[in-house]
């Protein structure tokens, strides 16, 4: 799907709504607003591609053999709203939680794309998902 | 900031990650791929704002004047994730659930932004997240 | 499970936690204490007996019939952690966030005692779960 | 409150909701039910407490103060349901996303212990909060 890949490359050029607001917090930023905005952003993205994937898969007609994709699917959806939660707090941050959340997501993350993408070739949602959670 | 909205514009036209991942279900839908994709998009961008606007009103001087702002903030970030995830899954959904969930989220919406709107001339932060928040 | 369901009502009669740090806050509650404390202890336990009863279902060789179930699982568990934090925020709440949010939680749990009730009598784990939904 | 620290062990002997129902999971669980039930329910009560303390500083005269605590006890919030979610899930876990999860929360829940304890001398709310993420 070149095209998509193509709107997907503009998209995040031209994505400047998260980062917007964090320009206007009155705190120094623990890092640059892009990368916070973008992290934030795949955090939320990743959430929704996630729930969508494991709700998918509960209907497909090997179910049985997508538990552990289902499952990967809810943990990195969790992990990633916290993740995008803490990251966007940046008054008097604490080094050290928003380090190891982020470290867990990023867990959470490869764990499913790996798992996703044993089911890339004959499901459509979890190649998406997959390439959604490798970002 | 014109070129802001007008990227957004852009912006809207071009996302179709969550309506991608959306078309890709096994099921048929409860509702166009483009408009759940939208709301989905729209809540994700809303609890991040919000979690964003509740942390940088901590931090200025008038917090005292800012109270409401922020619990409305955090009570909206926390309706919009909710609401996110029970629209994103499409697999038997119960209308009733749906609909209800979708109203509660409208209503904590609707609450952040007019309240949101009151700080809006003098805190940037305000302003955005009550522009999301009427989306 | 007669002892369990004693043990429960001492538990109950018993679990002040939450209700005692509602006490503590500056602010008067906008409901009495031990009312509100059972509110989100009631949210609480039903996220987490509606995410184990999903997950529990997941492995079941009748996994099929149990879509909805465990779907109606995962929507109400996120209704409930939205409700709990929602309902513990006592500064300044606005009514009619308060107020849908709490329906739509109950709606939820409706839903989900409903369809986990239909498989409750070879399913234990639904059982329990459409118990907890119904407090 | 003595009379309360002794209800609370009642409690803790008593509550076996979360794990009658991890008792009834078709797969053999990844740990002792009772034990993975005591830290289902400790990330459920953390997670009220944090939401109530952050509420409650936001009303205080010190709130100044009171800022890096209030944003501690959110991302506490955040990672305590997160790891309140993903340990109730026993189908297929993976090791590395539970562990890394976990000790993500334990960070989270020190960093804001530490920091109501600091206020726990004239404020009630941190004196709880912190005893309850020292648990």
């Amino acid at each position: 799907m070149p095209a998509l890949d193509g709107a997907r490359a503009v998209l995040e050029a031209l994505d400047m709504s998260v980062e917007a607001i964090l320009q206007t917090h009155p705190r120094s930023l623990g890092a640059d607003a892009g990368v916070l905005a973008r992290c934030i952003d795949e955090c939320s993205e990743g959430a929704a591609h996630c729930t969508i994937c494991a709700d998918a898969s509960l209907t497909e007609d090997d179910v049985r053999g997508l538990e552990r994709c289902l499952r990967d699917c809810l943990d990195c959806a969790d992990a990633c709203v916290a993740t995008a939660r803490i990251l966007a707090r940046q008054t008097d941050p604490d080094p050290a939680t928003q380090h190891r959340q982020l470290e867990a997501c990023l867990i959470a993350c490869g764990e499913c794309a790996g798992e996703c993408e044993r089911h890339a070739h004959h499901h459509e949602h979890c190649r998406l998902c997959a390439d959604e959670c490798r970002r």
